[in-house]
């Protein structure tokens, strides 16, 4: 027997709904929920949709699917600078699956409650698989990190890796381009990827700027190079490719670009003016390795790397865009 | 030749974006917006989603589905009694057509522009159709209306009309129930619902509570009266329909329950202590019409009314669910 629109809400989300926040007036159940947010907070917002065999494989588990929604709009928060606070989620289902909803759920509050984030509202209908979460938190008045304010001689910096997610969609598509590795962590990239919230905290005061690599470095970065019209050098040996990543450029050197350019890893890419860097490297004491200073930024336009054998690469974004190309995850 | 994502939210959007608020500090183009709300306020947000063929027959006009999408709402920070602020859109279409684009945001920025309500983000993505908005307000602290609060001996007030969205959605799929009506009226409630703002702001303060009239008014009113497991008299003259609901009405006399019954309307439905009509009365002084006395809160549970013949009903909502009916729009 099918549930109904109001069982699948108070079974699955308003029983949990994660952290018990005292911001939170009222959460789900009437109209709309009540939030008090601090007064000395501006509030940072966010939406973001995952829609079935477009930003995800249609044979994904329902828990990553749940996991993923939140991460994605978690990936905005953490490169604002700002702490999540709650969220509300609109979710478009085909049918009401039992099994798939206490999935879904089990993975969406999973993440929610590693950041004490509730979920105070939201709008179940029927349809084709979709999930819209919008994601809000605070952030001090004036302190919120921005895309724009990059400046010429500034250092780039990434906390995370890149190229894992995609080469986790490799694995799941069956063209893994490497001959040996460790498939279960690269696809723990794509289906589960870890907001950078308390590195984008750690930002705060001391970058420039900031965007989540959710398109691919290339096309990230190239957003905070954009408005000022500048360029990059990025130092080849410093960038931040996992153990399969390095391995795979050892095999194949020419898929250096399609690397840097690989969407889906919520990685924070920054800029740093050079005399911050031991202030923020001291923030990161109790993890260096995730901190990366990756290049730096140029006057002259365009991403520029050389490569270990010495080969000089212009490096140009392909950046995953919607309606440009053909679906690539709709298999 | 089809617009990119950025280009699609670059000249739809982010060029309009609706009013331009002194509390949004930063809007659409970053990862996150960034909102300061006043101190003394409270925040109401709502989420809801439509999706073509299941909230919006598939010929709706794209006009038509941009204002609806915010209407939808509006019509639950009306019901909370906020002031609508700013909101985010997620936006999934099957393909960029500029006319449909065009057409989409008229609609929307035609209602954002009546309360002075900006985008402040927003997610483009390609998949079946269905929008999501998440819609924010303010309300001083503790003055929001709920659900809850209901007490025997209210008075039952309605703003708005009931059925008419029922009556235009029958026009449209060619089965009107009535020999002589006002298509274009009808069909115009249905696409173009007045999300009930004003209304609701006017009741603060008066009102034990309130709910917007979404699914129905049985099934809304039974959400008032349910947690308390009160009952409803209703006063069958003073019960609010339109010309063309009476006519229907008087044709078809069993056609009440459906009546009564049919969503989409979005009027306010709010319990009253009567001790406090006449204020709220003058509140209303300037369009006395929109304001209706349908009936009072009884101890008794269920809701009952004696029509014009002398019949005596008990009325049930039937209100439509997603995944418990057949999806009545989907032709």
């Amino acid at each position: 027997m099918s549930a109904s629109e109001f069982e699948i809400i108070h079974d699955h989300f308003e029983r949990h709904g994660g952290a018990n926040r005292h911001d939170v007036i009222l959460g789900i159940g009437d109209d709309g929920a009540i939030v008090q947010p601090p007064a000395d907070q501006q509030l940072v917002v966010a939406i973001d949709t995952l829609v079935e065999g477009v930003h995800f494989p249609i044979q994904t588990r329902a828990e990553d699917i749940g996991w993923k929604s939140l991460a994605v709009n978690l990936s905005d928060l953490a490169a604002m600078g700002a702490e999540p606070a709650w969220f509300t989620l609109a979710l478009t289902l085909p049918e009401s699956s039992n099994s798939w909803l206490k999935g879904f759920s089990a993975g969406l509050f999973e993440l929610a409650d590693q950041y004490g984030i509730q979920l105070v509202g939201g709008d179940t209908t029927r349809g084709p698989l979709a999930i819209s979460i919008q994601v809000a938190g605070y952030v001090p008045a004036g302190k919120a990190l921005r895309r724009t304010g990059a400046q010429a001689g500034d250092l780039i910096g990434v906390c995370g890796n890149i190229g894992d997610a995609m080469l986790g969609l490799s694995v799941l598509m069956d063209e893994p381009p490497l001959s040996e590795i460790s498939t279960d962590r690269l696809v723990a990239s794509l289906n589960r990827p870890r907001p950078r919230v308390r590195e984008g905290l750690r930002l705060r005061d001391l970058a420039h700027s900031a965007i989540d690599v959710s398109d691919g470095l290339l096309s990230d970065l190239g957003h905070l190079l954009a408005t000022a019209r500048l360029g990059a050098e990025l130092d080849y040996a410093a960038l931040p490719f996992s153990a399969a990543g390095r391995q795979l450029l050892q095999e194949v050197p020419q898929h250096l670009p399609q690397l840097l350019d690989g969407g889906d890893d919520y990685a924070l890419c920054f800029c740093l003016p050079p005399d911050r860097l031991a202030t923020l490297q001291a923030r990161f004491a109790d993890e260096p390795d995730v901190l990366g200073i990756i290049g730096r930024v140029t006057e002259t336009p365009g991403v520029h790397c050389q490569d270990a054998q010495g080969k000089r690469w212009v490096l140009q974004a392909s950046g995953y865009e919607h309606f440009r190309q053909e679906d690539r995850w709709a298999y």
